[in-house]
C-alpha cells in the first residue's frame, strides 16, 4: 500500500485483513483496544464462549455515548469468485473492496479516528464517551452484545446513546439511518393427530385438515396497524411439513414454523398469547414452543436523532430519512437498557455479497460524521 | 404333511410354498393351469412386463362366471418375527398359517377344487365357467387385471359375473360380501408463490398463506352424502410440505397430496371439477396432476347378489351382510366390462399381518361355498 493512505484508510485494510469470520474476531479488538488505551481509554475484554467483546470508555461523569459494532464478517463465500482475495483489501476505481468493508469494518475504524480525535481536542469533556465491539453479530449473536448487555445489567452500567455503525445508507452516505428495528419472534408448532389409513378416515385424525382453518385465520389476521414509525406487525409461516410420504396414510403429526416482525403497537407477549388462542380455538392437540429474537425499538424525536441529522447535514450536506426497516441488529439488546439507539453507516448495497466494497470518499468522511456526532451530544447537549 | 390332508389344504400349501411376492407369480400359474387343462379348461397366459395373468374357461356359449384371484402374496416383513417360517405352511391348533393363506391362496385353491367339481359333475354345463389369476393385485395393479380388462375389451370377451376371492369375511366365513367398492382418485398439486425473506413478505408471495383458506374449504366441503350402499365421499390430505429449512425464508412453492374415497354419488370428473374450482377460486398459481386408481362400483341386488347369499346360507348356515367397506380390489377392473361383482372369501383379520392365517375348517367349507354359487349362477340361474 502506498504511504498516502488515509488514517481511517489504512486502519480499514489492517482490519480487514484479519480474516475474522464469526465469531472469531482475529485479533482486530487487540489492535484497537492498544490504540484507544494509548490516548486514556479504560479497555476491558468480555470474553464469553467463543465470542470476544471490548469495552473502552474515557471519562467521568455525566450522559453517556457509546458507539457499538462488530469485528466480525460473514464468510466470503467462493474466494475465487471475488475479484481480488476477500480479506487482501484492495483499490480500484475509488472504491475499497473486502470483506468487511461495508460491514462493519469501515465503521469500526471510523470509531477509532473519531474517539481519538475526540479525546485529542477535548481531554476533560463531560460525560463518558465509550465504544463497544463484539465478534458475534453475524452468528449466533448470544455471547456477544446480548450477553454484554446482561453483565451491564447486572452492575448498573448506564448508557445514554448509542451510535450503531451499521450500514444504513441506501445509496448516498448519511441518505439513511435506522431509529429503530421491528421485534422477530419464532414459532415451533407441532399438531397432533392419529395416524391412519385415507380410506377409513373415521379411524384417524388429520392434523393438515385440524390445522387448516387455524392456519387460514392466523394468516389472515391483521395484528396491528403499526404506527407513524412502524409498518404493521407481519406473520409468515416459513416451513410446513405433514406426511409419511405414502400417499394412502393420514399423517399422525404436522410441523409448522413461523416468525412474527412486530412493531410497536404489538409485543412478543401479546403475540403468543392472540396466536395461542387462535390455535386453541380450533380445537387443536398441539405443542409450541416459541423463540424470541428481539423486542421491537424505536428511539423517539430526541437529542440523539437531532444531534445525528445534524451531524449528517453538516459533514455530508444531505438530509436524512429515519427508518425502521431492515432487519434485526444489535440495537436490540442496547435499546432495552434505556437507551436511545441510532444506525448510521455506510451503504450497504454489497454486504453479505461478493465483491463487498465501500466507497472510499465515504469512509474518509465517517470519522468526522462520528466525530460531530459525539461533539453535538458531549460537548453541546 | 401328513397323508390325511384335505385336498385344498393340500393346494393352499403348495401354493403358500411357492413365495410368490408381488408381482412374482412363482410358478403357482403353471401348478394351477396344468390341473385345470386336466379337466378340460382351455388355458390362456397373458403376460404382461414382469406380471403373469391366466385366463382358464370351461363350456361354450351362455352367461359367463369367472372367479377372480391372486397369486401374489404381500411381503412377509421379518421373517424371524413369525412364529413359523411365512413360507412354509404351518397347521397348529385348527389354523393354517403362511404368507397368503388368507389373502388369498386358500380361495385361489378352493376356487381350483371347486372348478374340478363342477366340471366333473356338469361335463355339459350350460354357459361358461372361467378362472382369472394375477400375480399384480398387491403391487401396482397396472400389468395385471387392468390389462386383462383391456385385453377383453379390445376382444369383445363377455363376463356376466365375478366372484372375487379376497377375504371378506368379519368373524365367521360368509358374514360379510362385497357387493362394490368406492373409488380412489389421488391429486398431487403444486402452488406456486415467490420465495423472499421473511422480514419482506411484501416482496414475496408466501404459498402456504395462499393456500391456507383453500385448504380450509376443501378439508370442509361435504363432496356428497353417501347412499343405501355407500358412505360419503371423502377427501384427505396425506401429505403436504413447503419451506427451506431455513426459518427466515419464505419459501416459492408448496406440495400437497391428497386423496378422495368416492362413491357412487360422485364420479372422478365431478370431484375434479370441483376441487380444482375451489383451488381457482382462491386466486392460486398452481399445477394440478391427477392419479385415478378405480371408479367406484355397485352391484345391485340381483342374480349374483341373491345367487351368492343363498350359497352362503345353505354353505356356511349364516345370512351374510352385503357391504361396499375397505379398500380397492381388482374388482374394480372387471365390473366396467358391465359384471356383476361380489367378493367373498375367509376372515380377513389377519391379512397383510405376521403370522397371516386361515382357518382349516373355513379353508375346507370354500370349495363347497365356491361350487354352491356356481351351481347357482350357471345350472338354476
Amino acid at each position: 500500500m502506498p504511504p498516502t493512505l488515509s488514517p481511517v484508510l489504512q486502519l480499514t485494510c489492517e482490519l480487514i485483513r484479519r480474516a475474522s469470520v464469526t465469531p472469531d474476531d482475529a485479533g482486530c479488538q487487540a489492535l484497537i483496544a492498544a490504540r484507544l488505551a494509548q490516548c486514556g481509554f479504560r479497555i476491558e475484554h468480555l470474553h464469553y464462549g467463543e465470542v470476544d467483546n471490548l469495552w473502552a470508555v474515557h471519562g467521568g461523569d455525566g450522559p453517556v455515548l457509546a458507539f457499538l459494532g462488530h469485528t466480525d464478517v460473514v464468510p466470503s463465500g467462493p474466494a475465487q469468485s471475488w475479484a481480488s482475495p476477500p480479506f487482501e483489501p484492495s483499490l480500484r476505481d475509488g472504491l475499497l473492496y473486502g470483506r468487511g468493508a461495508a460491514d462493519m469494518k469501515g465503521s469500526v475504524a471510523a470509531f477509532v479516528l473519531a474517539l481519538e480525535q475526540f479525546v485529542a481536542a477535548h481531554p476533560q469533556h463531560p460525560g463518558k464517551l465509550a465504544l463497544l465491539l463484539t465478534s458475534d453479530e453475524e452468528g449466533a449473536a448470544r455471547d456477544g452484545v446480548r450477553r454484554v448487555a446482561e453483565t451491564f445489567r447486572a452492575r448498573g452500567e448506564r448508557l445514554d446513546w448509542c451510535v450503531v455503525g451499521e450500514p444504513s445508507s441506501s445509496t448516498r452516505l448519511g441518505d439513511v439511518i435506522r431509529v429503530g428495528r421491528r421485534g422477530s419472534l419464532s414459532g415451533y408448532l407441532q399438531v397432533h393427530g392419529v395416524q391412519g389409513h385415507v380410506a377409513y378416515p373415521d379411524k384417524a385424525l388429520n392434523p393438515i385438515h385440524a390445522f387448516a382453518p387455524a392456519l387460514a385465520e392466523l394468516a389472515a389476521t391483521r395484528w396491528d396497524a403499526g404506527n407513524a414509525d412502524f409498518p404493521p406487525t407481519t406473520f409468515q409461516v416459513s416451513n410446513i411439513a405433514a406426511g409419511t410420504g405414502a400417499s394412502n396414510v393420514i399423517p399422525g403429526q404436522l410441523d409448522a414454523v413461523f416468525n412474527f416482525r412486530f412493531c410497536t403497537e404489538s409485543s412478543a407477549d401479546s403475540l403468543r398469547e392472540r396466536s395461542e388462542a387462535i390455535v386453541r380455538r380450533h380445537g387443536l392437540q398441539f405443542d409450541l414452543r416459541w423463540d424470541l429474537s428481539g423486542e421491537p425499538f424505536l428511539t423517539r424525536a430526541g437529542p440523539l436523532r437531532a444531534g445525528t441529522v445534524a451531524a449528517i447535514e453538516s459533514v455530508c450536506g444531505i438530509s436524512t430519512e429515519c427508518s425502521t426497516g431492515g432487519g434485526t441488529s444489535d440495537g436490540r439488546f442496547i435499546a432495552p437498557l434505556g437507551a436511545d439507539v441510532v444506525e448510521v453507516g455506510p451503504v450497504n448495497a454489497s454486504i453479505h455479497k461478493l465483491d463487498e466494497h465501500v466507497a472510499v470518499a465515504d469512509l474518509e468522511r465517517l470519522p468526522a460524521l462520528y466525530l460531530a456526532i459525539a461533539e453535538r451530544m458531549l460537548l453541546h447537549a
